[in-house]
């Protein structure tokens, strides 16, 4: 694939990797942030030392924090923001941008109050004569590996196949893999869900449990994120793939995942408050289990384990008999849903 | 529900842990074993040491190396045998009994030779005339952990809802956990092929890969089991449930799997041989991997991670090179099937 410009939106953990991907593959990377001592730091010394403790970055990568600089002539725009954030730089990027751009997101989260998905959000707030159709970019990758080049696998997702692929030939290369799939429905709300079954998982950790539990919770969790996703409209399917089981997995299963480690402070008895206050990063499975318990409500999906989470985080329910309760439900048959394969792609 | 009489056949780690359970259910448990010394210590010092270093299980439960005395006036039969004397013992099994009971199964193989997978070989080998519907039990649970009696969830399938309800009363309680389904296919080829892709996972840790790569080749050895699976005749909704993506993430990420163990030392540089040798158990995956693999070609299904654990292990092929092949095929779309929901359970 020729050279193409990229501005990568967010200098976080995740985007700093991905712009690595993308410098590697000799794309030219435009790394955009709002804080000047950050983008400053990333010009000057080439670290982003506020994830990566001594990792260098190429120095053809350069930072800014004036958008209008960042997104000058580019081909594509990558989002890495937090959820939160996300509708805000969406306006800023479409007041911005003089031209039509491919429009990729990373970002794992669905938004408060709305409950919107965040390629809804990039599309309310980009009109279509400046972008492609949204494409997600989601799977199983703590940014600390792919920073190191350890081999990682993801979905690029999309409603239009050739843009997916154009962005899987964007950043494919002999460590980083992307298949392709055109559930955005699917993939997004795998992608944000898994950050509050990650919590839960945690949690029973904190708790003492072992394995079998731990397996137990991250399969029947994948059961009420299937069920949610299937009554917004997404293929059960996707959630076997690697946004959905591939990335719980890694979130579920690893102190790497700042969810899972809430979770597990939750289960070793401390406060919700106490344990934002010390991690200072973003903790999303944290809001997404406000979003998530309210479109539970709103679309009267049974969804226990988001439910007892969000007990113990938003009401203060005993995180013990919250969990105990839950693990002793009765139990169902396993699928729920009669399926009938029509055809293959 | 009432007691009932229970044969345990196959006095194994998970044997011993089941029949833990459904004597803490107040059942009468009988296991049967072929090992006089190992009955022996299990009648007189109520340990199985061969396993479990500290546990003494109640003087209740009754050792047996006389299939005839272990079977007398049973209700329900559960083999947890190796796959391969499976045949060998349901022979005896059927010769012996002179009465109508209900068969389980807690193993986790496919038959060498035959392709075939352990309910079929119980359908085969003993009459209707003195069995139910075959039940299988399978999910996550290391035995280690149910000895304990630490939480598990597990599914318990079977053509008949009304005996796969049976079992599930039989063994629920606290700790111990059931759902029903009803894809005994799904569930049995889940249970079987979990273990090849615990080779591989392990194999990419001896490797030094990191949990991206993990969770990758789990993600997307569950896509060829289910590739696999839906060609024999499976609902490919199973392998999302306990069987599947639960088995696979307590065997694929923890050191306390022995197809893991092995698959993380043939990562390390050493000889299937010498791995067979010193662990002293079977290694199920090992041998599983040849049956899968035998089957994709019968079946032409495209299983490129069973053909390179096949390769290594069968053909001497050099497993770096196999795995970082492997893992750089190309990226396709993820969902290979065009699913319709046509109701619900």
């Amino acid at each position: 694939m020729a050279q193409k410009k990229i501005a990568v939106l967010g200098p976080g953990s995740w985007g700093t990797a991905l712009s690595q991907v993308l410098n590697d593959n000799q794309h030219d990377v435009r790394i955009w942030g709002n804080n000047p001592e950050q983008i400053a730091e990333l010009n000057e010394k080439h670290t982003n030392s506020l994830y990566f403790d001594d990792i260098i970055l190429d120095h053809k990568i350069k930072a800014y924090d004036d958008l209008s600089l960042a997104l000058k002539d580019v081909d594509a725009v990558l989002f890495v923001v937090p959820t939160s954030v996300t509708r805000l730089v969406a306006k800023q990027v479409a007041d911005t941008l003089d031209h039509k751009v491919i429009i990729m997101h990373a970002s794992k989260g669905l938004e408060q109050g709305t409950h919107e998905r965040i390629s809804t959000i990039l599309e309310e707030e980009i009109p279509e004569t400046l972008r492609s159709e949204i494409v997600v970019v989601s799977g199983p990758s703590h940014a600390e590996e792919t920073i190191v080049r350890d081999l990682t696998l993801i979905t690029a997702a999309s409603k239009n196949h050739e843009t997916a692929k154009y962005v899987q030939a964007l950043f494919s290369n002999d460590y980083f893999r992307l298949y392709t799939n055109d559930d955005v429905i699917g993939v997004e709300t795998a992608a944000a869900l898994k950050n509050v079954i990650a919590v839960g998982a945690g949690a029973l950790h904190g708790l003492g449990f072992g394995d079998n539990a731990k397996a137990a919770i991250i399969t029947r969790g994948l059961a009420e994120i299937t069920r949610l996703g299937v009554a917004m409209g997404a293929n059960p399917m996707t959630y076997i793939g690697l946004s959905g089981v591939g990335d719980l997995i890694v979130t579920g299963t690893s102190i790497h995942s700042r969810n899972w480690r809430a979770g597990d402070a939750l289960g070793r008895g401390e406060k919700i408050e106490d344990i934002q206050k010390n991690m200072g990063m973003v903790i999303e499975g944290v809001s997404t289990t406000k979003v998530a318990y309210e479109l539970s409500k709103m679309l009267d999906i049974d969804m226990p384990i988001v439910s007892a989470i969000y007990s113990v985080i938003y009401e203060g329910a005993d995180i013990k008999d919250s969990i105990i309760q839950l693990m002793r439900r009765e139990g169902r048959p396993e699928n729920e849903y009669i399926v009938e394969i029509k055809g293959k792609n």
